[in-house]
């Protein structure tokens, strides 16, 4: 696989707007973006931070994957999302190489991307996300 | 608070040489250096990725803090540590925020920088370091 950059990192919080204020008045970065990812149950929120963004996400529904993950592991770092060209291909090299994938084709995740996940019983434990940005 | 960049994302691990083969030959990236912290109880193996690290530890003692991690949570992200100028400056502001700090002083890190950790409980279940190069 070819990684460009860390697009950017995912965090599972109990309430969004509590980690928003903590983000902006204590770490000091300022929100850009909410939205809604009705797909995954999600609200989120964007932060820019150098090259990488941090993304909140608060599930919209205890059933959600980040309401079952706050529910087993509690609030944090939840993803970390690389950004790559040609993201169909970083697919089939990491199937290639054993890589269980969540999703098997692209599709549209926050902001437009083009994204995909690994699994993390193939990554040593880390929930990874490819990132394309499609023009 | 005033945050630079993503300094690196650390990353716990069972198995350091495992883990950087998954990371050299299915990521793509490559191990620039492995230290050994004997202070945290932990090996360490480095990433270069954009402009953050990815920094994978494997703990050298069931009793230290990556061997509780990895028993309580299991393998997976452990903490993120962002850039920073004027060190014991953060921290007197996060502390003046009511951010509980776990090194109230910075002391020093792997690769000779000078890091303090912010508690996860007050950081929204994110342990949070805090990293400066000093000349």
């Amino acid at each position: 696989m070819d990684l460009n950059y860390i697009e950017h990192i995912g965090i599972a919080v109990k309430n969004i707007e509590e980690a928003t204020a903590y983000y902006e008045n204590v770490l000091g970065l300022k929100c850009y973006s909410v939205e809604e990812v009705a797909d995954q149950k999600v609200k989120t929120a964007f932060f820019m931070i150098g090259q990488t963004k941090i993304e909140l996400l608060e599930s919209t529904s205890p059933d959600g994957p980040i309401g079952r993950y706050i529910e087993k592991k509690g609030e944090g770092i939840h993803h970390i999302a690389f950004a790559v060209n040609n993201l169909e291909n970083q697919l089939a090299d990491a199937a290639s190489k054993n890589v269980q994938l969540i999703d098997k084709t692209p599709r549209k995740g926050a902001e437009g991307l083009h994204i995909a996940f690994l699994h993390p019983k193939s990554t040593h434990g880390v929930l990874t996300e490819l990132c394309e940005k499609k023009e």
